[in-house]
């Protein structure tokens, strides 16, 4: 089967487990990746959006924000040549020296320590959470004491300790546009198809603005 | 808390929901990590484990032996640091500029056509497959009509198009041992939990035999 074959199969099998639901032409199609991507219908159906979270992803990827993960699978499930197309670059620093030695130091997570280390980085950007419910507590209070103000924050850790209460803050606050669930479901494919949804409209819409000004 | 007091708490709940299980001691160390890693407590416990699998994959790993992965999240998501502790590293083909190159020729998957390229690294190898059924297709292909021989497959792709299949091709066969399920869950980080665990499992059967030695 041809791989765009293999594709267009999946999103009919996907539309039909999905069945009609209240949501945005965009919102659906966020739904539709993340589910492609788990094959988990209940998760992507369950997925919460802050009303302002596609329209202000998609203004900071093109205009050429990077994309802050919490860990290194997130990263490397986003699309490089998507978000190099307008300019942005992907960062994650959970292995950087000063991060491990800091988090050694504190008693910390490596995970959360990077979001501290990324405080500049962060501001304006897309920031992601596939993996540590701790990094997702650390970026609210960074938001919450310290200003920090990502343009989107797709925030999906997994897990048992601490992830439906990482997302319930986020979820909580109206400050910061996010795109959230609300139990220990999550993960690094599911946060990865968000993003680069939000990156293949970013792209679709610039297509129809450069037709529309040819 | 502490990140080793969050690991605890959570192995702590994911052996509570896992309850008894009538498995050895290693491959319940392995769904433990699966659990723990993926927040699906159903997907680990639906684990098929081939009955040389662990000894298999800890043997190789303790050789030397490198680890193929279909996808770059997969590969990411491996403990570097555990891997070359033995002499081995990781690889990914799927962006290689002649699987591109001759994927796009053929109408076939990048994934399958970095397997069929992995052809000689395959042997003797770790080979996880945490994405795509395509790649795992052609890696049975392979050993039925090449003598593709690796020494453990770690075979979790996810999905709705071909993961069911794949997996179950995997598992009808008996030349080469396996870690597999039955359904269409699994994902990158499904399988670098199980490859993080084998990798923990050699670390610690060599640790043993080093305080022997001593």
């Amino acid at each position: 089967m041809h791989p765009m074959e293999i594709e267009r199969k999946s999103f009919r099998i996907v539309s039909e487990l999905l069945g009609k639901l209240d949501r945005s032409g965009e919102e659906l199609e966020i739904i539709r990746r993340v589910a492609h991507a788990t094959a988990d219908i209940e998760m992507a159906k369950g997925l919460l959006f802050h009303p302002q979270a596609v329209a202000r992803g998609i203004e900071a990827v093109r205009a050429g924000h990077n994309i802050i993960t919490d860990v290194h699978m997130l990263e490397a499930g986003i699309n490089k040549r998507f978000i190099e197309r307008f300019g942005g670059r992907t960062g994650c620093f959970i292995a950087h020296p000063r991060v491990v030695k800091e988090a050694a130091a504190n008693g910390a997570t490596r995970a959360s320590t990077a979001m501290k280390f990324a405080a500049f980085e962060l501001q304006g950007t897309l920031a992601a959470i596939g993996n540590a419910p701790s990094a997702l507590e650390e970026l609210c209070r960074m938001m919450e004491e310290e200003d920090c103000r990502p343009a989107l924050i797709v925030g999906l850790p997994v897990g048992f300790v601490g992830a439906v209460e990482a997302k319930a803050r986020l979820a909580g606050q109206n400050t910061v546009p996010y795109i959230a669930n609300a139990d220990r479901r999550g993960g690094s494919a599911a946060a990865a198809a968000a993003v680069n949804a939000i990156l293949r409209l970013a792209a679709k819409d610039a297509d129809t603005l450069v037709s529309c000004q040819a």
